[in-house]
């Protein structure tokens, strides 16, 4: 049986597993992020000691990673975690540091392009031309597959920035963005419902205020994704879309602010099913880092 | 010897051309968009009569054609321009007339996708990953590449059409576009700026205001672009971009506003290579349906 290592590494904390198989998880753990020296042995401690216990050899380890991170190949520093504003997490190699522990093909890539991958393989994605993987949490960020891989391009998608506009009249709130004030993730992230409304995202009422004014700023984001990269489904996950009352509203206002434009049965009258929950539920992430697993030790 | 023919279908003018590949076009000709049953006569009867005084046969056709456009390949109204607001042209067979009459095989994309596809073969966008060609003409329209291949996704690209934030204290214009008002199109298209200054945008001075209002909207539709789908390149072509004094302004405003997020030399320090002019000059759009035909006959 051939054994992958599969990491989701986020800023708050890593989820890693040990899997022959996105239906085959044998072991899970979940480990609360710290500095970057001691949450990396701690998780490799975690693949050694599974090892060890089991007799077992991992035979390749996939990581979907926060950043930005460097996905180019050619670099000096491929395989790391870059310019994050993440405390004392700037220049960390994370993929190399794996490789060498662990004397196995490591493969690496964002955490929400390893989402759009494990969505795309087993998921609401699959088959696609283009996927968009969404997460809306403390931050906001995208994962992009086209043509049966993941899009870097220059760097990689980072579609939480996105511009959207803002009617200061409704929501005086500056964004938290450090870099863009009220981008999309500075006006529609966790960390901006909680600052907007002084009180924790999952604590407001079903019908606050809230909801409809996330619902128009996600949509907004949408809408430029849609016309830019006309993806043939949109994945929403992460924390604050277990609101669920936020679909509807969001599908409704893609439709309006759309108007008309984009005449498509998949927008105009199927759009439950274009603008939809992960197929992985909790899954698509680490789904998608034993996917990159995967295709580090076929490459 | 192998010859295509290629068209460059606009809502003003059809550029047709006969070759043998790009730096081989033997003969070129515009006929101006009248009625689609007028001008496709036209358009075929070039080709005919080329064919008839050369005694040579065209062996394939492409097609880079305004939109929007069906390219569904299993669609009943595939190679059809659809929705378009041109009048008169809605619902119009276009590919498979070139087929029917001219007995070859055609290959059929936007006008911007074959811009795109000249650009990524022979011009500015050569073997890179993620390219994108914005034409700024009458209207705004993207074409995307991405692994070598057009985007299509869900219907294509349609990038004219994005969220741009508007300083109505500044502009008080209230957008063209029929659909979205004050979209990039609406805000920033030739025509917009026709409407804006009751001037035709060629005649207006190097400094005037209106340039400096041109880029910032640009810059923004460029910034959406590259955190959505993080291009390697962007390639500018199209009438208002014979102004060359918009280039420099635009660059600097594509790095004030992404202010240092993305941390690359590409956007930092040679972003004189990274949103550019076609490589191709005036040719892009010709030279990808010359590209377009030459797959169609290797199918």
């Amino acid at each position: 049986m051939v054994l992958y290592g599969a990491i989701e590494a986020g800023g708050t904390k890593f989820v890693c597993a040990v899997a022959s198989g996105p239906d085959d998880i044998l072991s899970e753990v979940t480990i609360a992020t710290k500095g970057p020296a001691e949450t990396l042995k701690e998780v490799v401690g975690y693949f050694k000691d599974y090892q060890e216990k089991s007799g077992e050899q991992i035979n390749a380890v996939g990581i979907g990673c926060f950043g930005p991170v460097d996905l180019r190949k050619e670099s000096g520093t491929y395989g790391y975690i870059t310019s994050t504003p993440k405390e004392g997490w700037q220049d960390t190699e994370v993929a190399g540091f794996f490789e060498r522990e662990l004397k196995v093909p490591v493969g690496f890539d964002t955490d929400v392009n390893a989402a759009a991958y494990g969505e795309y393989l087993w998921g609401a994605g699959t088959g696609l031309e283009v996927v968009i993987y969404l997460t809306v949490g403390t931050g906001i960020g995208g994962g992009l597959y086209v043509h049966g891989k993941p899009v870097h391009g220059l760097i990689h998608p980072e579609m939480g920035h996105v511009i959207v506009r803002q009617d200061k009249n409704k929501d005086p709130f500056e964004g938290c963005c450090p870099y863009h004030g009220g981008c999309l993730e500075g006006l529609a992230s966790g960390r901006a419902v909680d600052l907007r409304w002084d009180c924790h995202a999952a604590e407001l009422a079903e019908d606050h205020a809230a909801w409809e004014l996330e619902a128009d700023y996600l949509a907004q984001g949408l809408i430029n994704y849609i016309l830019t990269v006309s993806p043939e489904r949109i994945i929403l996950g992460g924390g604050l879309m277990h609101k669920k009352q936020l679909f509807p509203m969001i599908r409704k206002k893609v439709q309006e602010k759309l108007n008309g434009y984009i005449l498509i049965p998949a927008i105009q009258e199927e759009i439950d099913n274009y603008i939809v929950s992960p197929g992985l539920g909790e899954k698509s992430g680490i789904c998608g880092a034993i996917g990159l697993a995967a295709g580090a030790l076929a490459e």
